[in-house]
């Protein structure tokens, strides 16, 4: 992390904390061997893997440290509980319901079995990202085998009602997944008490290194693996393990039960500073998200006659790091699937920022996202056709 | 590594040599950040990414770094490539062609893909383990999509024929696919002049960490991603990379290039050392795989009237690391359907061991396994009912 840059981006580029870095650089120095290895080689391997993987079911209160199964990051969770659990289902039905607003790992998941003859039905949001029970109810039919709802939103931070909905899927009979990847290690997720079937998270939210991630399955769960091969992960995702980034989520794990309060308090302050302080940079803005349920790291702005992307350029050149929306989407053109379909048009969608703040951020750096988004506004707005328009007829 | 251990299983748990662990301990500290981030945070990451990618391009002589796609080891790579043109074919066909001695990650993506309609034609070895390309031509049917034969067998160490068999699928119009993960970085693959269209390939073969490997896929390959989310990996493998980990194999494939023609010598000549000195110690076995057509570092070996599994756990014992078979079927039970396929009876696969040599071995370990050899199998045979029964009837 080059210190210079203020980081307003968390959520595509947590930084790896120290603690986190020191577990993976002693397990790289110990190189600790294969955990499947059928020898001692693979004993001290085995042994860390299993220690991680303790950390992280105490993370989401899972019953058993077994029904965490390792993945190479939210993504491959989010497609082994989409895909793994349409297929292994595939003779009771091929229905599915989803929200308006999932993650692409969650669409283009749903998007892919939709070219393998599944059938989906995705329940709208209100205005504030919330998607209704009583519209996931309505939509389950006799041949839906799968309920997939996001547990927060990674665009507007809008947590959802995952209780409610698994009452409803439980009672139907249905299994519930929830991408639970911009949640866990941000605010308490007990998988016991949500009631999902599967959650998935990535290791990286809670700073913990990219390319790790885990999916909790309750136990007697039917789904096929997405990766087919060996019997490692009890047989639901084949292929040695990735050790070392492993080792890290386990260190980030158990730091994330250790200070997520302390977090939550910290980075709560600065989004009620920024909130507060906000009318006094700039005018003509959309808060978007629910005001209560809602991550506590997330701030979406849709700023009106400018282009989010011009301001996410302008204020790197200030080195300062937003985001239009995740990173994964960063190559995509379309206008915010999320956005629009809690209201906003398709120019307020398009003039979007999203900041999400971590515990190395500070009230100054707060200060100085304001001062240089007040320029690069105005900057902007000059130069803005939509401005100019609003002008004259005003 | 602890130092007392010799390690004679390196296929399952090669050490990170220094220079690995040196460039992924830069990466952690340095903390990139994300290679798809829109901003300066995360233009490190992508160019520590791309620099690995242009190493792992070199290692394999791919045509262009691009065709190069990052995944989470040698068996998301397979069933990337297995999965991902049978799904891209289906309107095509749904014929796949396939050998009897494929590693679980084929075997296994092949049983998966029958449960979802697909055929499968599986070609014999000879006793060495070679496929006949006469034998793939003549399983080609018109609506074969695939074929997928490995490189070299992580068993016995064959290696096979996919240059003939490449000349056969090209002039059918069918994709070849060659698992050449205990392959790459061990003997030179040029993915140019061996034609395959696809080739997958894992980091920890060639002193990188685990939970790193990659796809070679040529250009205009169609193929449906395993991961679907975001545009990552020019959207053949959704979600956010596994930096430190693909730095890690950028590092071990720029030492790969380097130390391959060394690395080499050094082995064969420890191998040829314990294929000499074998008959000095022990009596009645059988040496698999093909003489000359076999990788370098690997020795198979079926010792008569004991059990391989009853050997490893004696010379674990003694700190001496070697495997019956991968460890990815160290969970399975059943005997080893690669030494069924060459002509071993079940109680000779059972008897088998394989040795994997490396870089930090030496004479001295050679010298030291063949003497806790002898005396394992003498303490074994003892115990032996077979053994006993054979002396009987002497």
């Amino acid at each position: 992390m080059t210190e210079k840059i203020t980081n307003l981006d968390h959520m595509s580029a947590n930084p790896l904390i120290p603690e986190v870095q020191e577990a993976m650089i002693s397990a790289i120095r110990n190189d600790y061997g294969n955990p499947s290895s059928q020898h001692k080689l693979g004993d001290k391997a085995a042994e860390a893997m299993e220690k991680a993987r303790e950390s992280v079911a105490r993370l989401i209160n899972a019953p058993s440290a077994k029904d965490v199964v390792f993945t190479s990051g939210g993504t491959e969770s989010i497609n082994l509980a989409v895909k793994g659990i349409a297929w292994a289902k595939q003779d009771k039905g091929r229905h599915i319901v989803t929200s308006n607003i999932e993650h692409n790992a969650v669409l283009r998941s749903l998007r892919r079995l939709k070219m393998m003859d599944y059938k989906v039905s995705s329940v709208p949001v209100d205005g504030y990202g919330r998607v209704d029970p009583v519209d996931v109810a309505g939509a389950i039919k006799d041949d839906t085998v799968l309920v997939t709802i996001m547990h927060s939103n990674n665009e507007i931070g809008t947590i959802q009602p995952i209780q409610e909905i698994a009452r409803i899927t439980r009672e139907r009979g249905v299994i519930l997944h929830t991408d639970a990847v911009d949640s866990v290690g941000v605010v308490p997720v007990d998988v016991q008490t949500l009631g999902a079937d599967l959650v998935s998270f990535a290791s990286n939210t809670f700073y913990g290194p990219t390319g790790s991630g885990g999916l909790y399955v309750r136990r007697g769960t039917k789904i096929w693996p997405l990766l087919d091969g060996g019997v490692q992960e009890h047989n639901k995702r084949a292929g040695t393990e990735n050790l070392i980034g492993i080792v890290g989520m386990g260190a980030a794990a158990e730091i994330a039960v250790r200070d997520m309060s302390a977090r939550t308090a910290h980075v709560v302050k600065l989004k009620n500073k920024l909130l507060k302080e906000l009318p006094h940079y700039i005018d003509e803005y959309i808060v978007n998200g629910h005001p209560e349920k809602s991550l506590p790291n997330l701030v979406s702005v849709s700023v009106k006659y400018i282009e989010g992307e011009s301001v996410v350029l302008m204020l790197d050149d200030e080195n300062i790091a937003v985001s239009t929306r995740s990173a994964c989407a960063a190559g995509a053109l379309q206008a915010s699937h999320v956005l629009l379909s809690i209201g906003r048009d398709f120019a307020d969608a398009q003039g979007t920022l999203v900041i999400t703040l971590g515990e190395d951020n500070t009230e100054q750096d707060v200060t100085r996202f304001l001062a240089a988004l007040k320029e690069t506004v105005k900057t902007l707005r000059e130069i803005s056709p939509l401005y100019e328009k609003k002008a004259a007829q005003a």
